[in-house]
C-alpha cells in the first residue's frame, strides 16, 4: 500500500490545486513574489533541470544558502526528482562542510552569491562534488558555475513517482561528541511532521508564515511542508536581525513564524516591535530551548499575539511535543497548572508517542528523570552510513533521544538534560540545567555554560564558564557560595571561569552554546564514554 | 518502520494522558459518565474480556447496537484486542444481516436491548456466530448471553501491540451485484482518516462531539477517532430525533456534530431550535450529500454555528472531500466562487488526493465529468474475500470511486452521477441494483429499474418502474410487500410506476435500460447534483 502513502510532491501539488493563484513566496531579499501554480511550475522545472545533470536517483543534493524563494524551491525540487537534499549549515567550518559533503557524497551543490566562496573550496576539496549551481536572480552565472535560473529553463523531463519510504534527506546534526552524523528522513517521516504541525499550530490557507530563522536548520525549513501542504504562504528575509524581521512581520501581515528565543530576546531589546503593527500575527513558534518566564511575559506583550513553544530533534523531522497557546495564555496569568508547566517542553503531538524510561528500559513514574524514547512516523530512517550509531538509537521501535526529562502526570515534558550533557561525578548523577539554573540567579551573571571536565578522582568534576556582566565583578569563591544554598554540594562547580562582557561563549547557528567547543580544550587526549 | 506507526490505541492512550480527568463519554441514554482515564481502564478491561473468549487475533466481533458510550468503547476495544469489528447497520433485514455475518465469520456478537431479539435469530442461523454479549447496564444479562460489565470485570491480560498494517474493522457497503461486501479498514486507514479530519475540522480538546447519526455509519464513526485523539467528548443519544438532538447540543455545551441533511431539515422543521441557546455550538458538519440552498441558510440561521460538508465512503475511511466553512459563510452572502462551490462536495482534504478521469483513464480537463479516482494512506486494504471486485476498484495504487463528477480548477468536485446508481435517501445509501433484485423476484415482473426521485424531506426516495409480464397483473401495495420479506425497510420503493407489456423500458443501442431516460422528467425543475 505505500503508493498510497504520502510524498512531498502531494504538498506542492495540493497548494498548486487549492490555491493557485494565491501568493507562494514573497522573497523580500530579490522582491520577488510568485503565486503556488507559478511556484509549481519552477519546481517542475527545477527536477527536469536535476534530472538532466549527470546525476542518479537518491543521488545527493547539496545546498548552502541564506533563505530565499529558491530555498524553498530546492525542497520541493530536490525530493521530487527523486533526489536527497543535504542543506548545510553555513556557520560550520570549511572543514566540516568538507567533511558532511564527503561523508553523505555531495554531487552538485547549489550556493547563493554569499557562499560562493567556501563552495568553491567545497568544489576542490570534496571527492564527489563536481558541480556548483549559483542561485542568484538572472542567468549571468559566476565562472565555472551554472545558473539556477538557466537550469529551471531547460527542457521538461517525466517526473519519478517517489515512494513513501523513499529518502527525501538527509540533515546532519551535530552532535555534541563526535563526527556530525546525517539522520536520513523519508518522504513518510517529513509529510508525517507536516500533518502533525498543522494540527498543532491550526495552519490554513489564509497562513503567512516568515522565514527568518534559517531554512537549513530543520525547525524552520520543516515549517516548508506544513505551511505549503495547508496552502498557506511564505514570506522570507534573508536573515534575522531584528529589524529586518519586525519590518517582515508587518509589512507582509505574516501570520506565523518560528523563532529561538535567542532572536526573541534581541527582538524584544532592539525596541523595533514599540510602533509597528503586527494585527496580522496570530501565533509565534519557539523551539530549541524553553524561555525564562520573564522573557515569555515580554514576548506575549511584545508581539501582541498568541505563543507555542515546539520541542523536537533532526532524528524527529523534528517535532515531538508541543507547548500551546492556551498554556502560555493562562500560565502567564499566573493560573495553575498552566504556570508551572510555561517550564516544560510540552506534551506529546497527536500522531507521536514519547515515554521517559529509566536506565534499564523501564517506564519512569510520574515525575522522576529518565531518557525520552519516542515513537512515530516523523522518526528518521536512520544515520546514514553508521550502522552501530542506527542500532543504538532505533532500539525496538522506539528512538532513544539521550534527552532527559520528568514527565507529569498530563505527560508535559520537562527537559532536564541532554543525556549527552549529564555530568558523571563520583557515580552522582549531575544534570548540567540544574547547576546553570543556580549559576544564572547570581546579579552578576551574564551567561554561562556548566560541563564536565576530566578528574582522575572523580572521573569528571563540575566546570563552569561564566560571563559577567559590564561592570560587574565576581570571584570563583563568591559565585561557589551563592550557589551552595542552592543545590547539593557534590553539584557545586569545583572550578569556575570568569570571562569578560568581550569573551562571550560561542554558539550555534540556533544560538545554542556551543558546550562542545568549550569542553574540547579540557578533553583533549582524555576518552569521555558518555555522549 | 512498521512499528514507528500509529495504530488506534495510540488514539486513546493520547486522550488518557493528556486529558486523563476530562470528560471521555456523556451517555444521555443511561445517564453515565465517566472520565478518559476511566474509558481507557473500561477498554483495557473490554480487551482483556474479548481475549479471554474463545477467540484468535483477527476474529471478527459483530455489534447491532444504538448510540452509546459502550458503542465507542468497542470501537477502541476490539482493535484493541487484536480483533476485527464488524459494526452492522440495524436498519438491514435478518436475512441480510445473517448473510454479513457469516460472509465476515463473526464469533461473537455485542448487542443492546433493543435488537435482543434478532441478534438471538442470528445467534441460531449464522454459522460461526456462538456468543452474544448484552451491552446493557450492570449484570443482570438475559438468558444465554455474557454482560458486557461481567466481561469488563474479568482478569486483566497482556494486551497485543498492533501494526498499523492490521486489519481493525470490516464494514460493509452495498455492492453493484446485490450482495453486500465487505470493505477492510487496517489500523492506518482508520488513524489517517482520523488526522485528516482534526486538521478540517480543527479539533481541539476543548471540543464536544454529539454522536446523534448512527455510531454502526462510518461516517459518524469515524468521529470516535479524530474527536479523541484531540482529546475531546463524546455524548450520546441513543438514535437520532430533533428533541433529543438539540436538547443534548443544548445541555451538554456540545461544540461540533455530524448530521445528514434528511436529519438537519427535520430539526429545523421541528421547531425545537427556536427558544434554546446553541452558543458553544461551532460546527455542524453535514454528510452523504449536499443540501439544497435553501436549506444551507436556514440551518445556518437554525443552528447558529459554522458549516461545512464531507464526501466520501466506506471504502475512504470515509473523507476524500471537504466543503470548509468559509465557503459555506460566503456563498452563504452571494459571494464568487463559494456561492458556486455550495453545489460541491469540496476540495481533496489534506492528505488525500483525488483526480476525475476519462473512461480510458487519462485525467479530464476541468469542467469535463469522469470517473473520481482517489489515493491515500485511508483508502481501504480490500475487500474482505472479494478478490476480482478488489482487482476492479484498487487499481495502480488508485480507488475507484465510481461516483462521476467535474472538478473545477481548484480541485473541487461537483458530484453528477453516481456510476453505481446509488440512492441516498435521508443519509442512507441504497443501492439500486439491491433493490432491483428484490423486485425481479416477484413472478409478474418482467423489467424493472430502480431510481431516486426528489424528496423534499428525505433528499430522494426510492422509485420503480416496472413492466409486468404477458397477462400477469401487479399492484403497488403486492409488489412493496414481497419486496419487504427480502429487503432493509428503508430500501422499499416508495413508489412504483406499473407499465403494461406494451411499454417496455428505454434501451441503448446495447439493451442497457436509460435510467437517465426515465429519471429525467421526475427531476425536471430540480437541482439534483448528487445521484
Amino acid at each position: 500500500m505505500t503508493q498510497m502513502e504520502p510524498t512531498i510532491s502531494w504538498v506542492l501539488d495540493r497548494a498548486a490545486l487549492i490555491n493557485a493563484d494565491g501568493e507562494s513566496t514573497i522573497d523580500i531579499g530579490t522582491g520577488e513574489r510568485r503565486t503556488w501554480a507559478e511556484t509549481k511550475e519552477r519546481v517542475d522545472g527545477l527536477a527536469s533541470g536535476l534530472l538532466g545533470l549527470d546525476l542518479e536517483p537518491g543521488s545527493r543534493v547539496g545546498v548552502l544558502m541564506l533563505n530565499s524563494a529558491r530555498h524553498l524551491e530546492l525542497w520541493f525540487g530536490v525530493p521530487g526528482a527523486g533526489m536527497v537534499l543535504n542543506d548545510l549549515n553555513f556557520r560550520l567550518a570549511a572543514e566540516e562542510l568538507r567533511f558532511i559533503c564527503d561523508d553523505s557524497q555531495v554531487r552538485v551543490l547549489f550556493v547563493d552569491e554569499t557562499f560562493l566562496l567556501v563552495a568553491r573550496q567545497l568544489l576542490d576539496a570534496c571527492e564527489l562534488l563536481d558541480q556548483l549551481v549559483w542561485t542568484g536572480v538572472g542567468t549571468q552565472a559566476p565562472e565555472g558555475t551554472i545558473a539556477y535560473e538557466t537550469l529551471l529553463a531547460g527542457p521538461a523531463r517525466e517526473l519519478p513517482v517517489a515512494t513513501s519510504d523513499d529518502l527525501a534527506a538527509i540533515f546532519y546534526t551535530g552532535g555534541t561528541t563526535g563526527l556530525p552524523k546525517g539522520a536520513m528522513l523519508t518522504h513518510r517521516n517529513i509529510t508525517a511532521n507536516a500533518l502533525h504541525m498543522v494540527v498543532c499550530a491550526q495552519i490554513t490557507h489564509a497562513d503567512r508564515y516568515l522565514h527568518a530563522a534559517p531554512q537549513f536548520h530543520l525547525a524552520d525549513g520543516a515549517m516548508t511542508f506544513s505551511t505549503s501542504w495547508a496552502g498557506g504562504s511564505h514570506v522570507f528575509i534573508p536573515a534575522f536581525d531584528p529589524s529586518a524581521t519586525v519590518s517582515a512581520l508587518a509589512s507582509e501581515k505574516v501570520t506565523l513564524t518560528l523563532l529561538v528565543p535567542t532572536m526573541i530576546t534581541m527582538t524584544l531589546a532592539s525596541g523595533e516591535l514599540d510602533d509597528v503593527d503586527l494585527d496580522a500575527m496570530r501565533l509565534l513558534i519557539y523551539g530549541a530551548s524553553p524561555m525564562p518566564a520573564a522573557v515569555q511575559r515580554q514576548a506575549f506583550e511584545g508581539f501582541g499575539c498568541g505563543m507555542a513553544q515546539a520541542y523536537g530533534m533532526t532524528e524527529a523531522s523534528p517535532v515531538v511535543t508541543w507547548l500551546d497557546e492556551e498554556t502560555h495564555a493562562r500560565g502567564a496569568a499566573g493560573e495553575e497548572p498552566f504556570a508551572n508547566r510555561l517550564r516544560s517542553a510540552g506534551a506529546p503531538i497527536i500522531g507521536v508517542r514519547a515515554e521517559v524510561r529509566r536506565s534499564d528500559g523501564s517506564p519512569a513514574p510520574t515525575g522522576e528523570a529518565g531518557e525520552i524514547y519516542i515513537q512515530g512516523p516523523n522518526i528518521m530512517a536512520g544515520y546514514w552510513n553508521r550502522p552501530e550509531e542506527t542500532a543504538a538509537a532505533l532500539v525496538d521501535g522506539w528512538y532513544r533521544s539521550g534527552d532527559v526529562a520528568y514527565a507529569d502526570s498530563a505527560g508535559y515534558l520537562f527537559v532536564v538534560d541532554r543525556a549527552k550533557d549529564m555530568i558523571i561525578s563520583g557515580g552522582e548523577n549531575i544534570y548540567t540545567s540544574e547547576v546553570e539554573n543556580a549559576v544564572y540567579t547570581h546579579p552578576a551573571v551574564a551567561e554561562a555554560a556548566v560541563f564536565g571536565i576530566p578528574s582522575e578522582e572523580w572521573g569528571e568534576t563540575v566546570h563552569a564558564e561564566v560571563v559577567v556582566k559590564p561592570g560587574a565583578e565576581l570571584t570563583n569563591d563568591e559565585l561557589i557560595a551563592h550557589c551552595r544554598d542552592l543545590i547539593a554540594g557534590y553539584k557545586l562547580p569545583r572550578s569556575v571561569a570568569i570571562r569578560s562582557e568581550d569573551d562571550a561563549l560561542p554558539k550555534s547557528g540556533a544560538g545554542k552554546i556551543l558546550k562542545r567547543d568549550l569542553r574540547a580544550p579540557y578533553w583533549d587526549g582524555h576518552d569521555r564514554s558518555v555522549g
